[in-house]
């Protein structure tokens, strides 16, 4: 009888992979290098041999799979098509209906990585097994997932999530890659964090050592600063936890989830960081003081491999009925 | 067998009552005055011997009920539990099982009547049968409510859906029932843009037919008169529908649904606060051209029955299984 499961993230430099119990627990991950040539048309057939050959290794067969989940980077229609896939140079594909047929007809899931990772942190990370989650991946972009009632919200038009494209700042003058301006992601990721100082240093000539460190600052630098008590650099954290404080409560007004989750790069900067967004998402949820909880992610890279094999495994259990 | 359901809407002054086949089609409507003696304690032995009485006269009986739908004027936990109904004074009960009891243990369930109507709406009205979709109520107040799969997001705090208090206007200087500053309700309700008229026309000496309207001046005045082309009140509705469209926009990057439904007595002002809405929600979602669309409401005040019975006859068909 089938019993274990596997979670695929592909991403553009490496595919990350994990051996899952029925129940989630890890039995073993591994990585496999994205092989770019040909429009990274080897990346499937790499995928399947891995598992295939990990399986034998540990004793298992195709045949013990309850399914392989699949995270790829970039929109996944409700039907597993996938338009374009950016990053890997992908069109036109179904790309869990071809690890299928690779790996004999095996149950494959597939979503969308930033929406799979949120499954992945609702379910064993910072949300502890909520069925409602939210979750903001600050990276080099702004990521989110929005998960109700443990399904990955995707939306009709395949914005579900797309919470780093909340406008969220009048102000801003500068256009977002989406054309528009004063997206969340232009502040709260890694990329705004490093502007937003730039800006601060310029506007300012109060003493700050993000001045020192020239080109070469960075986010982490910044929050590093600001915990350490440089007042400028706590000044832009401050404006970062404002605007994330702000999209966090409209996602609460919206869907009222348990849990909000904070990862990416971004969050390592921790209780410093999740203090000041506390701060200012309580600010903007006046109508009432129980509302969900902002906590810090806690699978790190990993949470595509949990998320993926729990999109399977519940798609499985719900067709058992 | 089962062939019939009961919706109901609660409020303040009168209930509404509608009788339905499974599919949604009206057989009948009625209301009965809301009895407000001993805080609205006889509400539901009236309704219940109102639905009685009905039947009987269309020949039916409680045992042809799939159930009874009812919404009520304030939170409604999943539990069916109402802590607190501020306009009935109502406190601590289950008005769901207190009125199936009333009525030989037929089913029945209860939700909040913003959430309701939304889910008449969705079904039967603008939504024009959408499983996703998002009702914004432009009333004394700004209500809410999200539909994902056809079902209501009531959320884990009561807060789903409770989209007249997203922090919209940080310029705001006045206080929200809320307690909060800048929330949408404070500006895209009918007293909303009175008010926001009354600005105005404080701020500039230009000509207006708003200022011989002076304190009689309502919201259907201002919409009439921007719709006629005065100037001043055009302005007005530019500054409700901005609002109003970045909200729209927040709600689709968070769950993206089928269509946005603008309901409640402002939206009596049709294409031209709808054309001014889309222009809004459109500069605000640049992420992609493809996203949910916005239509105005269709059922008018009997959102709430049509959403009742659905909310009933979709458990029913649930519990079956």
């Amino acid at each position: 009888m089938a019993k274990i499961g596997i979670g695929v993230d592909v991403g553009g430099t490496s595919v990350k992979l994990g051996m899952f119990t029925r129940t989630g627990n890890l039995i073993k991950k591994w990585e496999i290098p994205t092989d770019r040539e040909n429009n990274c048309a080897n990346v499937l057939p790499d995928v399947a041999a891995s598992i295939r050959k990990t399986l034998e290794e540990e004793g298992f067969s195709t045949e013990d799979l309850v399914g392989v989940g699949l995270g790829v980077p970039g929109p996944v229609q409700p039907t597993g098509y996938v338009e374009v896939c950016v990053n890997l140079h992908w069109k036109d594909r179904y790309p869990g209906r071809e690890l299928s047929e690779l790996l004999d007809g095996v149950r494959v899931e597939a979503g969308n990585d930033a929406n799979v990772a949120a499954l992945g942190e609702a379910w064993k990370g910072g949300g502890g097994g909520a069925a409602d989650a939210v979750l903001f991946t600050l990276g080099t972009g702004v990521g989110g997932g929005v998960i109700v009632n443990g399904k990955i919200i995707t939306g009709k038009h395949g914005l579900g999530g797309e919470l780093g494209h909340m406008h969220v700042r009048d102000e801003e003058t500068e256009y977002c890659n989406c054309g528009g301006r004063g997206c969340l992601e232009q502040v709260a990721s890694a990329t705004g964090i490093v502007r937003e100082a730039k800006r601060i240093l310029k506007k300012s000539s109060a003493e700050s050592k993000m001045r020192e460190l020239g080109d070469l600052l960075t986010a982490r630098d910044v929050c590093d600063l600001g915990r350490d008590g440089d007042l400028l650099a706590d000044e832009v954290m401050e404006t970062v936890s404002r605007y994330l404080g702000l999209a966090i409560s409209h996602v609460e007004m919206t869907v009222d989830p348990d849990v909000f989750i904070i990862g990416g790069g971004v969050s390592r900067a921790g209780s410093y960081l999740l203090e000041k967004v506390r701060k200012y998402y309580n600010d903007y949820t006046t109508l009432s003081r129980n509302h969900g909880n902002v906590v810090l992610a806690a699978l790190g890279n990993d949470a595509g491999i949990y998320g993926a094999v729990r999109l399977v495994m519940k798609k499985a259990e719900e067709s058992k009925g």
